[in-house]
């Protein structure tokens, strides 16, 4: 049923995004040769020696010589140095993609250096796992997961085209969205939990009078879960929260007063606000399952180990 | 290999915790008769349907006659009600036991409430889900989590060996720790993580500018996990903030402590006090994980629907 999409897919930065795709390609057969470059000689080592991507160069200007996609995989702090390194090896009427988590800072960044002739489509798949590196990917990981591309100013309506119909071969739902609003509605849905998640796990860490064994043995009360989002890449998420940081900050203000409202209402002994608060965010949770978005097997179906 | 532990055990509330138990224990064969009482009618139509109870009683009292062991598997806030009903209905040499999140509270309520020859040992399973209600218990919820035992003063060292037995039976480790060691153990493996996760959840649904379909559709992004908590029985976690007030709010306080220095380092652009506390925080995880309190499998191995 699907069929090529691309002659030539460049990955740029080799962790969990770009190995999923690169197996989500292949098992789609979305694309005719994928080459992969990471700056590590480790990583590239790894690549090789797991099959992933076709062909692993040592430079990235090699891997993107005559890629028509070329996707950006790396920390968003890092797409600037990149597109430094890739700009004067792109081939004409190529496309420039990539799949930061944070889009206003990335055009900023990599538009002014994206050649004439070159299309720039930003995208990012809402879709990852705690774990990082070449070995973490799998070819299901956007399976029934968004995909959003942010076209910018000028944006060539078939060079979009395109890349939908790559994420859609790799298992994505894609929508369309400008740049300031997927910066906020990440911030909710993604930036702001992980910041919440970093720190609470860090006072946990902190507490002198509960040992970080107990932490650990009694987690399964709720702290566990907080731990899997705060085990994601440090790097990524500091170029995050760095490069968002507006709308960070400001569902982060908006968190803070919520919860002093909660706190007050624990100290003041206000039950029903608690108890209508706690009504309400049901709702949005059945939601997301209705959505097709998480399971609702108890405990995300965890198997006892 | 399992045995018999006690004659007679009447589970007083008929929930997640407590259908759970009747299923463990029935596995196990742990037990001679097990009867319950849930306060509503609808439960106990509920549970005599699908077999939740060897006897559904009509009243507390009743469920409690003979009793060898009695557990109150009610919101914390309904323990001392519950003990008023039964208090004159429990044999000699009976031991009462609860499964409440909080242990201080109950234990101020509850203990004076005790009749002269029966025997009080508080205790708590760490292990849930976000589903209540009496048909969401399954027998393998305790297996390879913590159960805590409480011993008030002059607990009979018999009766907690007794109670230990059962928990060990029904899958679960066991340890004891004193009352307000545990409340603050709690306060922060669970207590200040769930009063988090239902802030935020909150304040997504609040946002005029992200709309609740947006927040469902992109909540793979880190979201979810949230909302799997904070989809928890409203009732049993206001009963937990209003009665573990003083330890939930001391941990919020470290934590808003702690938030307010990261946002900090947002705003100025400290970069590498991001990636520290980032880094620092994975540490947590991997004992979570070495402990066998979670699934290495990415995602806790949900399975792409």
């Amino acid at each position: 049923m699907s069929q090529q999409v691309y002659q030539r897919v460049a990955l740029i930065g080799l962790g969990l995004i770009a190995s999923s795709m690169f197996w989500a390609i292949k098992r789609g057969g979305l694309v005719g040769e994928v080459t992969g470059y990471a700056r590590s000689a480790e990583t590239r080592d790894t690549a090789r020696r797991i099959g992933l991507c076709d062909r692993v160069c040592d430079s990235a200007a090699e891997a993107v010589e005559g890629a028509d996609l070329v996707v950006l995989c790396v920390p968003v702090g890092a797409m600037g140095p990149v597109m430094e390194q890739i700009r004067d090896a792109l081939k004409p009427g190529a496309t420039v993609s990539d799949v930061g988590s944070v889009k206003g800072h990335v055009i900023d960044v990599v538009a002014p250096l994206i050649p004439e002739g070159v299309h720039f489509v930003p995208a990012h798949p809402l879709a990852g796992t705690e774990h990082s590196g070449p070995e973490s990917g799998f070819a299901e990981l956007f399976d029934n997961r968004w995909s959003l591309l942010v076209p910018v100013e000028g944006s060539d309506p078939q060079a979009v085209a395109r890349l939908r119909a790559l994420w859609e071969g790799m298992g994505a739902h894609v929508d369309e969205m400008d740049a300031d609003h997927h910066d906020l509605v990440l911030a909710v849905t993604s930036h702001a939990p992980h910041l919440i998640a970093y720190t609470m796990v860090g006072v946990a860490d902190d507490l002198r009078r509960v040992t970080d064994s107990e932490v650990i043995k009694y987690s399964a009360a709720g702290f566990r879960d907080f731990t899997r989002i705060a085990a994601s890449d440090p790097t990524m998420w500091r170029d995050v929260f760095l490069t968002n940081k507006e709308a960070t900050l400001e569902i982060l203000g908006r968190f803070t007063e919520e919860l002093f409202a909660l706190q007050r209402a624990i100290r003041t002994g206000d039950g029903d606000h608690l108890h209508d608060y706690f009504t309400r965010t049901r709702a949005i949770r059945r939601g997301i399952i209705e959505a097709g978005q998480d399971t609702a097997a108890p405990n995300f179906g965890r198997t006892s180990e």
